[in-house]
């Protein structure tokens, strides 16, 4: 059974659970998921059986949809999610955490069918990674890793603004395969790498800085994430003890990694390393997040989360620490939750690097 | 008065007019709009006066706020929506065409203000750009027109992938300043120019082809949009034909832009040439649509709109003849309605290009 007809059935059993007769799907990363369909405009119904599962695009999509939705039902039509509202009929869910309620209003006007807040429920199948979403975000991180590796290799980088490394790094991971970034890259440094969320500027980098890059690829609609501090030319000692500690408290989320583990846990894992060092104070965000269609997604890796965590979940893990005025180190990989441990999807090395 | 503050009192204006006591700004183009704040997550409450219209936004943007909207009193809390509800009173409206079901529960639960749905009130400020918008939308569309000419002046494209193009392309619109594209550039060669939208492949570039190119820049949110058809190292008389005619319904729906007139009778004006022609099956979608701080936004340009254009507006006028299995051409200016006359934003020639 193709993969995509494999997550339609396991939504089924979700419908079945919850006494729905069907699903209508309006979020464009839940119809992708679903179908494999990449295009702007689209609806789908999902009911109890494949034969009377729909699928709704508009005319600009025809043969796109021909030929990334193949084993459906279509309808073409402009309003698509109205289309398939005027099809259904029972009890049916629609997705209340994405259908404003404007768009609720007109679904409503636009079928005889009971509308069901039933928000979530394939974001709720996308916690967990099937093999070829894996697949999907083990080439992502590889265009990530094999741009840093040739920025790294190109050598040059003092000197440079932070703008400009920011393209190079975005170009290489294009020419490893990548659609493009997987979000704005953070380029920061000197004093910017304490800034944790911080824009490229046209600062330029200079001897004796920290670079914090913080990026990713985007591989068929997947997302990586990663996180490399490096020093220009020379290390102080200030900054190896930095980078130092914020390694640790890396490795020790990547530890608590693990099915059935309680998501919080492993951002105290990890948080706890810096607190001991009585730094928690510079560390004010949370350990992680998940990664997939959306950078990100469910689930969150922090304080306050709540859950457990299940094998085939894909996570980053970034503690940082960030001193105010001098320079911060964030060290980030993207991780898939296993059974015999963490899978690393992230492969460039931990060790400081001084470029 | 600062350009924010001038478009908040504009909105306070609407407000009264409909009843309202305030209005509860979630959509964060709406809040860029309203305020200049471009971080993540933000919410705005504009009430009848300056002095208790509040802006709230998370930690990670403290310094940014005070630095972007120096001028508005401030909370800060991650749940920005809610936190600002549960300061709302009165007759608040909401973004109906924004809010979801769910997050409309959850600030219906968290306000003693009744919420009162108040669709497209910032929407239908922003359908009339004021200078500031319009200087912005021009340097927008000048890195895009300089793009272009570098790229024809670099000359060799013959034998380059849809690809490498696409990315040249963009890198050269940053070098004019861009922060980016303003949409996934196409660009389409040869029998690929007949897809209204093509998405870059690896197919290379050959003389005599059709070279299809629709793109834009992104500044200061605002976003260009143009497109122009070339021809490689010659041009066929069918090739020329096709263009002219393109050529001849762009200039007509130019030449219909202007305050009062209904939006659909500039489609009408434009595809009327080409359905004169007897091409009328192969232009199959609408003239144009408003550009600003989203790529597509009103005002639509297409046979079924409704409205009437008013000075101050931006819109695109794109109209394209596609021969399946041959070649497309489509012709796209970004312009300004005028009481003199369109204005012009992108100045690239509509001569036929031979590169």
């Amino acid at each position: 059974m193709a993969v995509h007809a494999r997550r339609r059935d396991a939504l089924r059993k979700e419908l079945s659970d919850r006494g729905l007769d069907g699903l209508l799907v309006t979020d464009l990363l839940n119809i992708r998921y679903l179908t494999g369909f990449t295009g702007s405009n689209a609806a789908l119904l999902v009911t109890h059986s494949e034969e009377t599962t729909l699928f709704c695009t508009d005319g600009r999509y025809t043969e796109q949809s021909a030929s990334q939705v193949p084993d459906l039902a279509k309808v073409i039509d402009r309003a698509s999610a109205l289309a398939l509202a005027d099809k259904a009929s029972g009890a049916v869910g629609f997705e209340s955490q994405h259908v404003t309620v404007d768009g609720h209003d007109a679904l409503a006007g636009a079928t005889r069918a009971t509308l069901t807040r039933a928000p979530n429920l394939v974001e709720g199948l996308r916690l967990v990674k099937d093999e070829t979403e894996v697949d999907a975000l083990r080439r992502a991180c590889a265009a990530a890793d094999n741009a840093l590796a040739d920025l790294v290799e190109a050598g040059g980088l003092v000197g440079r603004s932070e703008k400009e490394v920011a393209r190079d790094l975005e170009n290489r991971m294009r020419d490893h395969g990548a659609e493009g970034p997987s979000f704005e890259s953070i380029v920061a440094t000197g004093v910017h790498s304490a800034i944790p969320h911080h824009r490229p500027t046209d600062a330029v980098l200079a001897a004796g800085d920290f670079l914090k890059l913080d990026f990713g690829a985007l591989v068929d609609g997947y997302h990586s994430d990663m996180t490399r501090t490096l020093v220009l030319t020379r290390a102080a000692d200030w900054q190896r003890d930095l980078f130092d500690l914020v390694a640790r408290s890396q490795a020790a989320g990547v530890a608590a990694l693990a099915p059935g583990v309680p998501t919080r846990d492993v951002d105290r894992a990890s948080r706890g390393v810096i607190e001991d060092a009585g730094r928690g104070e510079e560390f004010p965000h949370g350990l992680g997040h998940g990664v997939g269609l959306q950078v990100h997604e469910a689930p969150s890796l922090a304080k306050t989360s709540v859950g457990t965590l299940s094998a085939g979940m894909a996570v980053t893990v970034e503690p940082g620490v960030y001193v105010s005025g001098k320079g911060g180190v964030r060290i980030e990989d993207t991780l898939v939750v296993r059974d015999a441990g963490p899978e690393l999807l992230t492969l460039t090395t931990k060790q400081l690097m001084v470029v």
